[in-house]
């Protein structure tokens, strides 16, 4: 069991939406913010640098977002309609992030676990939307 | 001149806005990080810290924010709609916080302070906003 | 196995040390900043909250070192004096903060659990700077 | 006044040493976080982009310890072992940093500004270290 689910489990915080689904999104920004921070240090010893600016740039956003989005829904106080929003440019990130991850999959196999990352990151964000509505 | 300024200035990057509103927002934002992070020090010191939690949370939760719209902000690869909607929740959280904080300005100085800062840069934010419009 | 494991092992970075030790020390910090982070949360709901402010003061410290580290063990071109001497500071950091915790361990099982994650960070911290020897 | 030495000012915070030094480095780490970040972005718009890689990685490390560095000097709970270890790790690598920074300077006018950014954090987290004593 995750970290982020234990405290969850013995936490005086009052949940209103089922914990797995909220442990599972803050995991799943943990991971992507990892591995942007690793695939922005891969790319940057890629012979194609110039190919990768790009990624480069959408991995510091992304992890960014990330971040922050993490530390919010860590807290109990925040207010439900800044959490969504905030969810919702997370989803957004990850998506843009994740398709230009993907876009040097083939030849980058950093690029290719980043992709995923981003893209469990982006579903789990968007299974925690669901459930806050 | 401030180094976020400074360093618009002298880079590649190609702005599509006035440089000293983009700069604004980056030093408004950077002191309310400071502003934010000093208050919740300031607020866990006081007599009265069961009636400080809140203003604990929301400066948590507004540093975070404005810590990751400030990076977000400082590159040039920042998809336009992203830093949008990353600016409207940076605008929601600092109104939030430095309503909050306002609450305690009269008994607590660093609180007024600390309004003060989240005003200012919601206000910066506000009118980035409007220049990328 | 985690991210930061796949992304060490798929990244073009050459490392002078066992892969698997890098990668749990930077799972350990992630799980520390985590644990860190919600037992801030945790504690500011808590009945006895002026007992709280020195854990709430160090969670914050611990987190904080802890992410920089994170950051830097997750780069190649580290200096690695910068590195060890960051990891020494983690160490005591996460030293400090664990005691803290294990102090309210019997009566808030958020701490207890916040104590782990830094009792397992600041050894893998050491196992970590072993290996850099 | 910078909203470091205004939130100081009127904190309940026991200051054991002068406020302004104190406000000096805390403003000084904002400003080399700022430009780091700016510099990272910069540099890779750069057409001499594989050059500035180390430039990059060692602009990244130093903002993460800058960042860090601030937090801790933020708050009074900070053991002071800690926070003086830690300033010299931060001194380390801004001037790390500012070295590879100065490499650049003639050539490009935001390595230059970043490298003065970097020495005046060194400097400020130097003149903080010996008020410490």
């Amino acid at each position: 069991m995750s970290y982020a689910r234990q405290m969850l489990d013995n936490s005086p915080r009052t949940l209103n939406l089922d914990a797995g689904v909220l442990a599972a999104a803050i995991d799943a920004l943990d991971d992507c913010v990892q591995a942007c921070t690793a695939d922005i240090d891969a790319d940057l010893s890629e012979q194609n640098l110039s190919d990768m600016v790009k990624c480069i740039r959408l991995c510091l956003e992304c992890s960014d977002v990330c971040v922050a989005t993490r530390g919010v829904l860590s807290r109990s106080e925040s207010g439900s309609r800044i959490t969504r929003r905030l969810l919702e440019v997370c989803v957004a990130s990850c998506k843009t992030c994740g398709d230009e991850c993907e876009r040097h999959a083939q030849r980058h196999a950093h690029c290719r676990v980043c992709a995923e990352a981003c893209r469990q990151c982006e579903q789990a964000c968007r299974a925690l939307l669901d459930a806050l509505k």
